[in-house]
């Protein structure tokens, strides 16, 4: 059988498959497995990306029926049973596992990505890093040389979970971390700015925990703008409402579209490219076909089960109990979704979950983040990876230094030095428009 | 006063003028300090670059007296004392100390760049990493679909200490690492090539510890060619001698030409561009102007003094002194090399070592493996650098695992997609050329 994606729902799939009398390929077009809710803390400097990432080959290195392949899929003929690869060769398969996951969507304005990067990828974290650090640099710079810099806003588009951790972390880095390190600017000054389209942060949260968040938010100092529609992204700003925004890194974690995977199965998909599936993860008429984690659109009890990481382990292990059922000629097992929680971080000392397993609870404050320091190093992959980034957190929390500062690759940031032509009188109006 | 460089020069000039009655400007382009000894480990997937670089604002950040500034020196005046910056600011200076260091040198070859990467900065690791694993992963990939690739053959040109490293890391990689890792290929059948122009590898060591290197290079299954000049780097092979080598992966340790700053005083440079200083650092006729580390060309009892870590850490220190003295009015003391040895690894558990102080010796294999690592430790920059380094080393020793194998950025190598589509036959060829 072959597995596309070396994801939650993959890695999952693969390795509850192991001891089964199954020969499995997985393929990426990567080499390694992230743990994606910690990559923010890539993108703000506190980790590196090889504290949370691991080659999906040596994560199965040890399943002698497993090899891991990194190539692209880039078709899927369904009646041939077959992927055509990005080398052009072509793979058959008996049983079928896709699993690529989601990338962002900018609703159509696919021009607005160089702007606004996402945060999806290693790559996507470094430039964030790049930008976030890069913008405090060039502030200092012209505080130095001119005596003056446009204004200092970093403004987060999307109030999800990823939308509300950026915005926490990047006010932590300016607020806390850089207090002595410069002599001309004061990173303390910098604003933070969260825009969302709807009524509240964290739609899929209750609201108890979303009127949490946004207090935690604004003690932090981050400027929470609900029933904000971004209208516009420009080179240093951004347009919502009608108002335009200063900005001089905006990031983007407001949409999310399927992988294109998806549509080359054939098979109906939902308005962001998911495929519909089954409880027994199949699309109609395709039972050896299985789509799992954040590319699959599941109902249960009329509530689409969220893309998020739990429901994808959840999904790759039951594709083996499925095997199992299929090899014994025993009708396939249904897939219900676990619901153990929620839970988003909001800076240095803050989070909000809502409990559902081993007892039910809303929580928010210290008990929520030192609930959600547990949980992420239980589900990290990999001994190393646990222990240091436990001590990584450890000695960030309490020295008050991030330890991967670094900024890499290009060193100017979009709109940056048209603004520092336009000089001060740009300032003065677009301080006035907002 | 302004120092133009935070590698080891300019960050210990900076540190040593700490609590005078001076105020000091540190400019860098890049915003890290970089502990260049050990890149090498970053390029073979030990060490995240966050391990061994620092922001040059945080090791400086509880310094007063010392602002840092980032931004490219492009001109410098030194009849008006004053810099010119890459954002078109001025700068005036009293003192000027240079330590903008060494980049490679093609020889004039400048298109063999692409071709092969040489190992200065982070991205330059970052790119090596990224094709030494991708090459793995593509030879994997076309045994699975077609049934053969192209020579897995990496070429290190180049015998100096950062050529021996190289070729004895990825010989590590390719025999130790990833033996459980690939169903098709055997990484362990890879070959490794280092290839030098001089008659002995480490040419600035002496003779004995050459030898030993060679010797342990070849127990470590590397091919060692002395006197093998390269003539032509293409994508997928190099000319030595010639002969044409098949490379997957092709890397450059072979020439150093000083920063294009030297050139911009205006003072007598050597043939790679390094500035000819008297023993108080200056260039003729210019007492207000230091040069430093790599940058100078300072002779010693008619020896000249290497373009290591040692005396770039030295000059910085004394750069202070000579303007202590100046303060005082007294007369500059000259600069002296204080010679503690040299040293380089081969692999995971042997090195060479010209040992200076405190006792005299000439060392190699574990003994002198075991006091590099104690050495580099101790001179790692930020206690946490220190301890997460020392972490990594010991769990990489005792697991056989890297932690940081990550390919990131472009999918492709260079020559491998041509080398492909002509098949075997090709193979056979070049197979019997070298």
């Amino acid at each position: 059988m072959v597995i596309v994606g070396g994801g939650f729902a993959g890695i999952h799939a693969a390795g509850a498959l192991k001891d089964m009398p199954v020969s499995v390929t997985l393929i990426d077009r990567r080499n390694h497995h992230l743990f994606q809710p910690l990559l923010y803390q890539v993108a703000l400097a506190v980790l590196s990306p090889a504290d949370i990432a691991q080659p999906i080959r040596s994560i199965l290195s040890r399943q002698k029926n497993t090899e891991v392949l990194m190539d692209e899929v880039v078709g899927i003929d369904v009646t041939a049973r077959q992927l055509t690869l990005g080398s052009s060769a072509r793979v058959a398969y008996d049983y079928l596992v896709l699993a690529t996951g989601a990338s962002h969507s900018y609703f159509g304005h696919e021009e607005w990505l160089p702007l606004a990067p996402g945060l999806k990828t290693v790559e996507d974290a470094l430039e964030i890093r790049r930008r976030v650090l890069l913008a405090f640099e060039l502030a200092e710079r012209q505080m130095l040389e001119h005596g003056w810099h446009p204004p200092l806003n970093f403004v987060v588009i999307g109030g999800g979970p990823t939308g509300v951790e950026l915005a926490g972390a990047i006010s932590d880095v300016a607020q806390l971390y850089m207090k002595h390190d410069f002599r001309h600017i004061d990173p303390a000054k910098s604003r933070v700015l969260l825009l969302d389209g709807g009524p509240r942060l964290l739609a899929a949260y209750p609201e108890d925990l979303s009127t949490k968040a946004e207090e935690t938010l604004k003690q932090l100092g981050v400027e929470v703008l609900t029933k904000s529609n971004v209208t516009d992204v420009g080179p240093g700003w951004v347009e919502a409402e009608g108002k335009r925004f200063d900005s001089a890194v905006t990031l983007w974690a407001a949409g999310v579209q399927a992988s294109p995977l998806g549509k080359l199965l054939g098979a109906p998909v939902d308005k962001r490219g998911c495929v519909i599936v089954d409880d027994r993860l199949n699309p109609p008429g395709l039972p050896e076909v299985f789509v799992l984690g954040d590319l699959a659109h599941l109902e249960e009890n009329g509530r689409q089960i969220p893309g998020v990481a739990q429901p994808a382990m959840q999904m790759g292990d039951h594709v083996a109990k499925i095997i199992a059922a299929d090899l014994e000629g025993r009708p396939r097992p249904a897939f219900h979704y676990f619901d153990k929680g929620d839970m988003a971080t909001i800076g240095r000392m803050a989070a909000v979950a809502k409990v559902e397993w081993p007892f039910k609870a809303h929580m928010s404050g210290l008990p929520a983040w030192l609930t959600w320091i547990v949980v992420h190093i239980f589900f990290l992959i990999g001994f190393r990876n646990r222990i240091f980034v436990f001590w990584t957190w450890i000695w960030t929390y309490f020295t008050f230094r991030r330890g991967a500062r670094l900024i890499t690759g290009d060193q100017q940031l979009p709109g940056w030095k048209e603004r520092t032509k336009a000089g001060r009188v740009e300032e003065t109006k677009s301080r006035a428009a907002d």
